[in-house]
C-alpha cells in the first residue's frame, strides 16, 4: 500500500474577506494537503510539520480523527504556533499580508518518521528549500514520485538551494508567477520546458481561477477550475488543490501522463469546495457524494465530441 | 444552405508589438470574422461594411476570391477608411492605442443587400448598437441565430441602445471585463445568468489567454485557449474566435448546447492561429489539414477518462 508523506506547515490563520473575517482557525499548507488528500486515499498518510504551545488539542484530532499520522509533527514548548493574518481585495486574487508571525516555524528541524522512510509519495509543501531537501536526503530510498511547492520568496533569497532541491524531484507545482519568475520566461508553455530542464519530468503551472496545466515533454494537459457563483475565502486552494492530486496519484499507483490528468482534476475539484468556506472548513465536512457529483460537472464542463466537427 | 451575414468594420490596423511593427494592415472585425467562418463554412457569406476611397483593391479581392459577398460593403469616395494603431505591451495582454480615426466609418448606415434578408446566422460584430439593431430591423425576418458583439464604450455611451438590441439577440459574445461592467457582477457565473435574463438564451465569455465559457441556462461549457509558446500579434483573436464559432454552426445547422460547444472549439482552434502573425496572415495561409490537427491537439489538451478515477 502507498504512503504519503506530507511536510508544511501547520498553522494558525487570521482571514478577512468582503464577505467575513475567521478569526484565528486552522491553517498551514500541511493541515490542507493532507485533508485533500485523505478524502481520496484510504491509506498511510503522515505529516511532518512543527508546531507551538498554543496549538489545540482540538486542532490535532482533526487529523488523528481521520487516521493521519502526526508522530512527524513536533511540538515546541517554548514557542507559538505559525500564525498569519491577511485580507483579501474585493476581486479575491489579490491579498495584503497583515500580521506574519513565524514563531516555531523558524525553528523547524524536519524528523521523518521512521515509518514513513519508505514513504512512496512525498509532497513537500513551501518551504525553506534547505529544509525541503534534508527530507528527501533522510528518506530510505528514492520515493517513486516527489512533488515540491515553492514560491517567490525562496527564489529571491534561496535561489541555489531551490536549484538543489528542484533538480532532485519530479514535479514541481507552483503559480504562473512563480513559473515566471522561476525561468525569466512570460510564455507559460516554454517557462515549463525551462523547468523541465532543471529536473522535475513534470510541471504544474497553477493559474488561480483560471484552472491550472500540467506539463510533460510535448504534452499539455488542461484542468479548468470550476466557475462558481461565490468564492468565499481562496486561502488554502492551492495546497487542497496538491493534495487532491497526490491522494488520486496513490490511489492509482501509477505514475503516467494519463493518470496525472486524472489527479490534476481530482485536485481541482477538492479545491472548488475549499473556497466556498473560511480554512478548511468545507473540506472537513465535505462528503464524498458531493465531490464525486462534482467531478461529473468537470467533465460536463470541458468534454465535447470532436467528431462532430 | 444557410447564409451568414456580417456586420463590423474593415480597416487599416498598424500594430506595434515587442517582435515588431507590422505598418498599415488590412484589420477589422468583419475582416476576421468573415475570414474565419470561411475556413469552416463553404456556404454564403456576406459582410454589411463601410471603407473609404484608400482601402485598397487588393485588400477586397482577399475577400472575393474567397467567395465572400461584398455587396454590402459601401465605399465613401470623399472618405478614408478606418484607421488604428495600436502598441501592445510586453505580456501582450495589455494595449495602448496610439491613434484612432474613426474617417468613413461615423457616416456608416448599414444597407443589409437583399440577397441576405433571409440570412439564417447573423453576427453583428462592436459597433454602436443602433447600428446593430438597424440591421436586425432589415431583415426580412428574424435569423435563426444573433450573435453580437460589444464594447465597454457602449455601455458608458449608448445604454438604453445597448439594451434594446441585447433583447433582440440569441447570444452575446463579450470579454470578462466587458461582462462585469455590464451587469455590475464580479462572478462570471452570475454575471452571465443576468445577462440572460436581459434577453440573450446563450452568453460567451471571453478570457482571452484564459479561454472562453459558454453559458445556457444552468450549463456551463469552457473552451481553453491554447497554450503557446509564443504569440506574435492578439489583435483579431476575438473576432476570428467570433467567425470560427458561427462558421461552426452554420456548418451544423442545429442550435444548442452540444453543437455550440464544438462551435467554441472550433472558433478558439482558429484564433490560436491568428495570434502567430500579423492581422490577417495567419488566417489567410492556414490550411484545412493544419487546422484539423491542432483540433487534435485542443482534444488531448482537455479531454480525460473521468472513469479513471
Amino acid at each position: 500500500m502507498n504512503q504519503i508523506l506530507i511536510v508544511g506547515t501547520m498553522a494558525f490563520d487570521e482571514i478577512i474577506t468582503p464577505f467575513g473575517e475567521s478569526g484565528k482557525i486552522l491553517g498551514g499548507s500541511a493541515s490542507y494537503i493532507s485533508m485533500a488528500s485523505r478524502k481520496i486515499y484510504d491509506g498511510d498518510i503522515g505529516i511532518v510539520s512543527v508546531i507551538g504551545n498554543d496549538f489545540p488539542d482540538v486542532y490535532l484530532e482533526k487529523f488523528t480523527n481521520k487516521n493521519i499520522d502526526l508522530s512527524g509533527v513536533r511540538k515546541l514548548e517554548n514557542e507559538k504556533s505559525f500564525y498569519w493574518k491577511g485580507k483579501y481585495h474585493n476581486d479575491l486574487n489579490k491579498r495584503d499580508t497583515l500580521i506574519t508571525e513565524v514563531n516555531a516555524l523558524s525553528h523547524f528541524t524536519p524528523v521523518v518518521p521512521d515509518k514513513f522512510k519508505k514513504a512512496d509519495f512525498l509532497m513537500l509543501g513551501n518551504l525553506h528549500p534547505s529544509l525541503q531537501k534534508s527530507v528527501i536526503e533522510q528518506m530510505d530510498e528514492k520515493p517513486k514520485f516527489i512533488a515540491l511547492d515553492t514560491m517567490n520568496f525562496w527564489m529571491d533569497t534561496a535561489w541555489n538551494e531551490l536549484m538543489e532541491v528542484i533538480e532532485m524531484i519530479d514535479i514541481l507545482v507552483v503559480n504562473d508567477e512563480e513559473a515566471r519568475q522561476l525561468t525569466n520566461e512570460y510564455s507559460l508553455v516554454v517557462a515549463a520546458k525551462k523547468i523541465q530542464q532543471m529536473g522535475p519530468e513534470y510541471v504544474i503551472i497553477k493559474k488561480g481561477e483560471h484552472g491550472a496545466l500540467l506539463f510533460h515533454k510535448k504534452n499539455i494537459f488542461f484542468a479548468p477550475a470550476l466557475p462558481l457563483e461565490e468564492v468565499y475565502d481562496p486561502t488554502g486552494a492551492g495546497d487542497t488543490f496538491a493534495g487532491g492530486f497526490m491522494g488520486q496519484l496513490a490511489k492509482n499507483g501509477i505514475i503516467n501522463f494519463d493518470y496525472m490528468k486524472n489527479a490534476v482534476i481530482s485536485g481541482s475539484n477538492l479545491a472548488s469546495f475549499t473556497v466556498e468556506k473560511f480554512g478548511t472548513e468545507r473540506l472537513e465536512s465535505l462528503k464524498k457524494d458531493e465531490w464525486s457529483e462534482r467531478l461529473e460537472e468537470f467533465s460536463r464542463l470541458t468534454q465535447f465530441d470532436i467528431e462532430l466537427i
